[in-house]
């Protein structure tokens, strides 16, 4: 009889199953809509349905899970994007599987992604690392001696909101102002460029659109528009003096860069590092910048290396 | 025959050692000079030379060391207190004792300070903490999972040289401007007052003295002098802005507060606690601030604790 571990990522719109042997390759995806009719308390049963669909329960050796919420010793907090109060989420699935032998974790998404990162990613082989995930929001993720560092409010590396901008101090989801999400997450980048704009009668291609996207942003830059260099190198500036920051907390050995934004890679890679070295010197010389190479399957892996 | 751990606290001045049993209870207390001649060669022997006066080698179990500087996986980082250059400790100090079965490890003195505060001070019971020495200068020590981190170039938690002030923004030892340590320790303290003394012409006890102390700062705050006031919340301020930073990447169950500095007690503690809290909202609530309770001996405790 084959023996699994499944990784499951649980998102705002879908979840995602990674069937993995127990070397953590993965064998196979499946894919389900999340279901958030009645404060989601579907979820957890449809997966386990979906489960049982698949595989043998005594087939599978641990379950984990990756939820896009804070989560401190396998208790979720309450989960807005899913509809969630507190749960304890290792407890109701296994009356749910009907079997107490499966092991079964939890942990927030943006931790899972750099545990996956560290376990088949850019990142393995290494043991300290931070992840930052640049997209809608920004998300990131610790690790340290090669365990997810989750934080007793389960906001561990949560550096979204820190305090970055006192120039825009631009209004954040979270209820403050400046908060690096305002300027170094794909909206960060759409609202400074509108700054930028209203700022100067500087000419520039973005001026053509009503709106426009990170994407375009960049790409711009990338062309040399220098607005939209000038946006770029202020967004990425201000993502350098975060993690200058998070350098000495965890002088991690390798920072990685995911989401969307990542994907302009070595462009933004050289920004960040221009702008980070000189704020860390002379102490640390040895931390580097990678892009995330697991894209959306990050979070499977991640949640296959909590159980693995 | 009984059996002994040592915690080896080595600082620029003098060398203190902690004779512990193996629960951890202090039961004697040696002190050496720290003979610096010759780039810092003896202080090794010297170490060796004094534990063999004291008990024989084959009672002992371990030897924790603290020092004064960077340390990553056992290597000592050059460490100019001392005098020294790069050092494999462990292997030098097992070829001095001539004993390949004395577990020997090696941290940071501030990392150990906080080791300590966990293992038998104020953090007992705790497994994720962030300290803070304010000394003459800041020290920092992160303690994940109850394990010490180094980081890759053995500058986890030295937070003193994270940038804070664009107010003042004075030279820090360090090469760069307005770090934490220039603000926040005790010359920091001084620092900040001489330069609110040029700004305005408000009267201040502190204007009797050509020169003044941190703590003479902290006793005209305590007792209501406005300047000094202004002073102290301004210093603590930028130390609570740090720490709402170090939240976000951490989010650890609890911050200490040792050092010179932390004398000022509750005063001080509720100083940082009013600015940190409106930081980390929503996000961070459970996290809270005491005073270190050991004093000049956590350092030993914390060697004591790698070995343990």
């Amino acid at each position: 009889m084959r023996i699994y571990n499944l990784g499951i990522d649980i998102g705002g719109t879908s979840i995602k199953f990674g069937l993995f042997d127990l070397e953590g390759n993965l064998l196979d995806v499946w894919t389900l809509k999340t279901n958030k009719a009645n404060r989601g308390s579907h979820i957890l049963p449809e997966i386990a349905e979906l489960i049982r669909n698949k595989v043998s329960i005594d087939q599978i050796r641990g379950i984990g899970f990756g939820v896009p919420g804070p989560v401190a010793k396998n208790l979720v907090f309450p989960c807005v994007n899913l509809g969630w109060g507190q749960k304890d989420l290792v407890s109701e699935f296994k009356i749910l599987l009907n079997d107490e032998n499966v092991l079964v974790r939890v942990a927030n998404d943006a931790n899972l992604a750099a545990a996956g990162e560290i376990y088949k990613g850019v990142a393995n082989g290494y043991v300290n690392a931070f992840m930052i995930t640049l997209g809608t929001g920004i998300g990131g993720g610790v690790i340290i001696d090669g365990r997810v560092v989750d934080g007793i409010n389960g906001v561990a590396g949560e550096i979204g909101h820190t305090h970055v901008d006192d120039l825009f101090n631009l209004d954040c989801n979270c209820g403050k102002k400046g908060c690096l999400e305002t300027v170094s997450s794909a909206t960060g980048i759409v609202r400074l460029a509108k700054e930028f704009l209203k700022l100067s009668d500087k000419p520039s291609k973005l001026r053509k659109f009503d709106d426009f996207s990170a994407k375009k942003v960049i790409d711009l830059a990338k062309e040399g528009d220098s607005l939209a260099v000038e946006v770029i190198n202020k967004s990425m500036e201000y993502l350098a003096i975060t993690l200058a920051k998070v350098s000495y907390v965890i002088n991690p050995d390798i920072f990685i860069i995911g989401g969307g934004i990542s994907n302009a890679g070595n462009f933004i890679i050289k920004k960040i590092a221009d702008y980070y070295y000189p704020l860390v010197k002379p102490f640390i010389s040895h931390t580097h910048f990678e892009i995330a190479t697991l894209g959306n399957e990050a979070g499977m892996y991640g949640a296959c290396y909590l159980i693995k």
